[in-house]
Order: structure tokens, then C-alpha cells, then sequence
């Protein structure tokens, strides 16, 4: 058995949101969710089980992790572990190109990355459902990036019928996401966090799993018809629609910085113009902007005079987990 | 007949809002809402009927205003010459101490004050419930303005039952409102026209309805029994639940400005620091802050620093409806 594995994921963007659990556990969302994998931001893992080891070992870009930082890593390794029945304690080394929790969901890439890698280390052969189904126990978005393009995480009604297919790959459709990066930040609630207490809080909470589900066809026929307004109309409102579920719970709190307001008023006014491009955000301050190639010089311009040039990170659709040598 | 009245209106800050309309003409609101009326800010509007007049001339502040500007006036007084059979036109003179459209609800005082004064002029008797019928029919916030402390608006089942009444008296319960005025204006968008958008797409809106119902049980028990901690919660989460209304219409929009973020932070932060105080906020940027007198000191002194002295205005419950030589 090799016991050394090492992939590439990358991020997602989710169009239709992932906002809330029904298991805490298993993670288990409480609604079904679609993204768009990207290309700019990803991470590599590699896995290696090595008998001699006593513990676990977290290289995090270049620094060893302490027990406690590395803790999520552990927890995922054990969940192999059981699967496997194996014991054997592992040596990872992850490297991430996405800023870190700076709502750019980093565990995406990440925990999709050490699913496929740890997985293939520990000598078990999943196809992608099954890699999908491994990578949400580390993180909820992570079930999204085993695929590339458009996906859609289906709640499932369990665990085995909880993971991520493709709705489009990769090359479907030229368009582009302009992320802008937000240096701001506001006091940190983890997406975690804020699901939960806008799951338990909320009075809102019980529309949102139904808009999410309306959402969801509508954003599939869009999809299906290349329809970039209606695509970029629905998740911008869906968007929104899950800030109204921060701000509507108790205690009330908000990832809105003062620059993700600037942002998403620029784009409404570029919009205004006739330019068609629509926002998105998550639990984090940094705004992502929907565009299609033939505006992205226009818009990334007009963003790039209001955040500085290297504040904007053009993105187009990306590519599935790969395995590295 | 004395056709000539002056009367004087405090504003009132919604501590359960008002936003929605079951009838658009009459202004029949579609939940109760409750108000603090304020010492600080006021309208004092003559009126007076003459014969001589061939249309309605209004000057506000000073100046004259051309007759689309005085629109809404002439339509409040041609209220008040059907209710009275009445044809002769009136000479308006209004003068605003309230930051006009900045969210402190000047139309709240200024129909207040309208109503009081046209209907006194034009021999009309009414008592307080009949007065804030009247104002209803100027400005939905008015309604609440005809008396002071504390005042709840009850939706009604009609144009006859829907009237603000006391729930407690001016002097009942020694609070400050700290408002912060803020400069920056976001794209404007009425309070008229952001509750139409919200009660006719926002998926939430139902729930809302519902919510305002339970809030104002809570928060007259909150008054009955002076518990501040109660009030200001209550109060806090009901405007960021209206808040997220606006988030979730279609198209979705808000009233924060990147001031106003500031402004609710550190008002959080205050009460992590174990300073109770709390924030509400209308249709406009400005947050204002309700504080017991015993912390006004040291919450004004952080919210001076944080936006300058002249910026913050320190209110206290303010009385009803006056009449003015």
C-alpha cells in the first residue's frame, strides 16, 4: 500500500448558499446548495501515514500546527481512520493559495484537498460522490470542490445521500468572478458560528429553506439557458437573503464591512449603467463579482480605481480535485 | 371662526417599527408599531385659511416651495377641507429643528404639527385619537407624534380604529436617545417607497408581520416593569429584523451606511465592556442609542469620540402635540 498521497482543490463560490445544518455532526445541510468551482484559489495537500509517528503532524503553510490548531485536521484524519480501521498517525503538509478565513472559504479547497489526498494515502479508492461525501465531514463547502464548474450539494437524507454533483463542468460557460479582497474585519464569527445562530435565532430561517429550494430551480434553468442576468439576479438576492438571516438573529450581527458596502453599491450603480454584473458574499467581508468576459475589463477597472489594483482577483470557472505526484 | 392655528410636534423614534402598508391612501399600517416621542426635535407649522388665496402656499424653513414640492402638504389639507366641507386655500409656515430626511423622521413631527394646526384653524374640535387619525393621513409616523412618552399605534381594523394611544406618559421613565447624525447618504430610498419593495418581495415579510405582534407584548412588559436590558433588545433586534427586509427584497437594498456599521460595532463592543446600551435605526443612516441616564456620560463621551461632538444629539422622552400663540 502507498501511503502517500497529494491533491489540488480548489474553492467554490456558492451561487445558492449553504447556510445551516441539520446535523452538526455529519454535516448535513438543511438545504441543497450550487457553486462555481474557481481557478485562482486552491489548495495542496499531501498526506503521508507513517507508523513511526505518535501523533499527528500539521504542516500549515511551512508551520507545524500545535494539537489545538490542528485540531480539524485530526478530527477529518480520524473519520479515515474509522473508515479505514486503520490507527496509523499522519504527517500533512497543506499549502493554501486563498487568503485565509477571509470568507473565501478556504476550508472549501482545504478540507477537499485532505479528503482526496488522506483518502488515496490510506489506500481507500472513492469516486467522486464518495469523495464528496468524506470531504463535508471536514467542511460543509468543502463537499462542493471535489467537482469543477458548477455543482450542486444535495442534502440528502442522510449521510450516504449527502454529496455534490456537477451541474455544468468546467468549460460550460465563459464567465468570470472579480473577487475583491477586503482588508477589513469585522469581529470574526466563523460561517459555523453564524449558521448556527441564525438557524436557531432567526424568525426567518423557516422562508429561507423554502426560497432556497425556488432559488435552486430557477438558478438550474438559468444555468441550463446560459441566462447570465437571471443567474447573476438570483444568487445576488440569495446572497442577500442569507445576510438578512445574520441581521435578523438574536443576538443581530453582520459580515458587512464599510468597503463590502462600497462594493456592492458600485456594482449596483455599473449595473445602473447597463452593465450587467451582479454581487455575492459570504460569511466574511470580501464581495465576489458575477461578470461576464465581455464587461470584465470594464468592471474590473472601475473596481480595481475604487480598491487598489491588487485588491481585485479576476477568476473563471476551475477544475475538480487532481492528484499531484 | 379663528382661522388662523400654530401648533407645535415632536418627533418619535419607532422602537417597534412601522413598515408596511395594508392601504396605500389611507395609511393603514400592517402591524401596531411603538414609539418613544422626543424632546429635541421638533416641527412648529401655522396654518392659516384665507379667502383671498387662490392655492395653498407653504414655505418650509423659510422658503417657498413651488407646488410639486408642496404636494404632500396640499394633499394633507385637501384632507382636512373634505372632513370640513371646506374649499378656502391655506397659507403654511413650517419650521423644521430635525435634520430633514436624514431618518429622524421629520414627516412624523411635520404632519403632527400640519394636522394639530389645519384642523384647529379650520374649527375642527378633535381630541387626541381624532388627531392622530388625521396625521395618519399625512405620514404614517405621525400618527404617533400627537402624544408624548411612549405610544403605540395600533393598526385598527379601518380608517376609524386606526389611532396612536399613551402607553406611558413623557415623565414615566427617565431614558436617553443618543442620536449620532451621520453624513454620508446612501442612494436614497424612501421610507414609503423601501417598505412598499420589502412587503411586496421580500420573502421574509410574513414573518415579520408576525414577529412585530410578540415584540410588542415583550416590550410593553419591558415598559410596565422598567427593565432597560429588555427594552433595548427588544428594540435592537425588531430594527435589524426590519433591516433585513430591505436585504431581502427584490431588488435588494439598504439603509447602512459605513458609519452606521461603525456606530452599531461600537455599540456592541460598549455592551461587551458591560455598558447596556442599544441601537435602533430607520430608513436613513443615522443609528440612534438608548442608554439609562446613569451611562449616558460615558456612552456619549465614546460616540463623541468615535464621530465628533457635534454629531451626537442627546434626546430625552419628549411630550404630545402643543398649540402655539
Amino acid at each position: 500500500m502507498n501511503k502517500y498521497a497529494k491533491a489540488r482543490a480548489h474553492t467554490n463560490i456558492a451561487l445558492i448558499k449553504y447556510w445551516g445544518k441539520r446535523d452538526e455532526r455529519l454535516k448535513l445541510p438543511t438545504t441543497n446548495s450550487l457553486s462555481l468551482t474557481l481557478n485562482q484559489f486552491y489548495t495542496d495537500t499531501s498526506v503521508q501515514f507513517d507508523e513511526r509517528l505518535v501523533s499527528d503532524q500539521v504542516c500549515f503553510n511551512g508551520k507545524i500546527l500545535d494539537q489545538a490548531a490542528a485540531r480539524r485536521i485530526t478530527n477529518f484524519l480520524d473519520v479515515v481512520r474509522t473508515q479505514t480501521g486503520m490507527q496509523t498517525k499522519a504527517r500533512v503538509q497543506t499549502t493554501n493559495n486563498v487568503p485565509t478565513a477571509a470568507g473565501l472559504a478556504s476550508s472549501a479547497s482545504g478540507f477537499a484537498a485532505l479528503a482526496a489526498a488522506a483518502s488515496r494515502a490510506s489506500g481507500m479508492r472513492l469516486n467522486h460522490r464518495e469523495l464528496s461525501r468524506l470531504a463535508r465531514r471536514g467542511s460543509g463547502s468543502a463537499t462542493r470542490s471535489i467537482d469543477g464548474g458548477f455543482v450542486e450539494w444535495h442534502r440528502g437524507i442522510g449521510d450516504r445521500t449527502s454529496f455534490a454533483t456537477p451541474v455544468a463542468p468546467k468549460d460550460y460557460w465563459d464567465l468570470n468572478v472579480l473577487a475583491i479582497l477586503i482588508d477589513e474585519q469585522p469581529k470574526k464569527i466563523s460561517s459555523s458560528k453564524g449558521m448556527q445562530l441564525s438557524q436557531a435565532t432567526s424568525p426567518y430561517y423557516a422562508e429561507w429553506e423554502k426560497l432556497c429550494k425556488q432559488d435552486l430551480k430557477k438558478i438550474k434553468i438559468a444555468i441550463k439557458t446560459k441566462d447570465f442576468e437571471q443567474l447573476g439576479r438570483i444568487a445576488e438576492e440569495n446572497a442577500m437573503r442569507m445576510h438578512a438571516l445574520t441581521l435578523s438573529a438574536s443576538p443581530d450581527f453582520s459580515y458587512f464591512a464599510a468597503d463590502s458596502l462600497k462594493a456592492m453599491r458600485l456594482v449596483q450603480q455599473l449595473r445602473a449603467n447597463g452593465i450587467p454584473c451582479y454581487f455575492t458574499m459570504d460569511a466574511g467581508p470580501n464581495v465576489k463579482v458575477l461578470v461576464e468576459p465581455e464587461n470584465r475589463a470594464s468592471v474590473l477597472s472601475t473596481l480595481q480605481a475604487a480598491f487598489g489594483n491588487d485588491k481585485v482577483v479576476v477568476a473563471a470557472p476551475g477544475p475538480g480535485v487532481q492528484y499531484l505526484k
